[in-house]
């Protein structure tokens, strides 16, 4: 169960640093603006959610391994970007490697931050939702108000739904100690809800 | 005093969940975008509060009644928005609303942060009157940061300094302990004192 | 080596608070809107550092010394400027000052922040680094971000990069009982590559 949590931390941090790294490449920032965001996405979901159990030092800064992960990734989206010659013809395969690796991140920290919840507040079913989703929707905030940008979570229709639709489904498996069909059911869920909602463009109802 | 207590974290959250939620509307947002902004106004100011005193979980996240209610609200505030068919008319009017439950929030948060200092840390006089303010103005500014709007606390001339005021208030009562008239005349105290700094538009000092 | 840390910690608070004022004044605000410009910048590095190893309440806050210095300094600053008749000629003087000012607290809390992780956690350096980064830097974050500026660590070139490795040199001293070696060694660090970054007009690579 430790191995799998530590798998699926692994990937959302992974998923998310390549984000973070390409709202920096689309805002013309030098390769430590890149770095910046990319923690910032990487990392602030799962602080956020440490800080709220009260577990200090939060696990994604303490043994470096999470940041050093991060900076790897940068680098390595900085050394792609750059190898490339002709920019403006790749700029809608960018915006679907942006998405796609947003959607792995969301599901990934959905995952994890559900998790923590369940193990340390089983008796709390909203708190363990709330962690879920703070957790997934956590670092991308905290990236675009860094970049200026209004929050995926305020300017997409459909970002913090299957976020929480996959928490609920964790919860409901994860009580019960079935920690693989919590986690990848949980995934799951939340990729494909999301990625539907980007391809056919789904919306929610509003006042205007 | 715990009844007390608690009577004003409710009147705070939902106060500010339809301050939040009316936000939303204003910048045309769905009904998602109207919950977040609603729940980070809502619950934002005391996660702060929680955070900064060493409370884990937050209180307002723990048994999931206050996402709730901020949940009923949102809901609340966008069918009566929906009912009515004329919003050019309603606008000043609805300024009006927004004003008001602001208000009610940054006064009733007052009480409550300031509240939880004072019975934990009595013998720091300034760290309770700084929880009482930033549980009152936080909530409000994590929602203008996420709306890409400047903060109220900066854009206002008199907003913190009713929580300043009302802090003091509580804090020279409540030290003896009179929680009654603290709680009532440090609300009764940010009320009126924002209400006639709107009404008349009073304003502070500048360099230019 | 109390004494050493005080001294830093106060120095970082007079000079972050002289920026945050100043950016206040430059986006002519009221002394109120000064003040939490101020507060933000001189304490909020502080108290994420305070949050991030579970420190409560964090360490600026709790017996109101910071604030009210934090508060006297912007008083002062408002008093200097208004007293001056010709802006016009000053604006670079100013800048000058935000920068030397901004640079100041960015060395002082490099040191402040990586001593605490030194003193908590010395098995974990990159913990410690990135402590005495986000002390560093988290002020001006919170600043430029309530301020509805692009952060100061995503803007300029050379900005975190001398925190890290002035938190290095920290930790690389500090890691052996040198305290003094390490805070003058990492205070002079910071301080010398950000001037001399700001002088020459440094600049890192970007992909475009």
């Amino acid at each position: 169960m430790e191995f799998l949590w530590t798998s699926f931390e692994i990937v959302g941090t992974i998923a998310f640093a390549i984000s973070g790294a390409l709202v920096g490449v689309s805002r013309r920032m030098d390769i430590f603006g890149m770095l910046v965001l990319a923690l910032a996405t990487a990392i602030g979901g799962g602080i956020v959610r440490d800080i709220l159990v009260g577990h200090f030092p939060p696990n994604s800064l303490q043994t470096g391994f999470y940041v050093l992960l991060t900076l790897a990734v940068t680098i390595a989206v900085f050394m792609v970007y750059r190898s490339k010659q002709d920019h403006h013809m790749s700029t809608r395969w960018v915006r679907r490697i942006y998405l796609t690796a947003d959607t792995i991140g969301l599901a990934s920290f959905t995952v994890t931050g559900t998790s923590v919840g369940v193990y340390a507040y089983p008796q709390y079913p909203i708190f363990c939702m709330i962690l879920g989703i703070l957790t997934a929707v956590g670092g991308g905030m905290i990236r675009d108000v860094l970049a200026q940008r209004v929050p995926s979570v305020l300017r997409e229709e459909v970002y913090a739904l299957p976020a929480i639709i996959g928490s609920a489904v964790y919860y409901v498996f994860g009580y019960d100690g079935a920690w693989l069909y919590a986690s990848y059911g949980s995934f799951i869920t939340v990729f494909l809800i999301r990625t539907a909602a980007i391809r056919y463009e789904w919306s929610l109802p509003r006042v205007y």
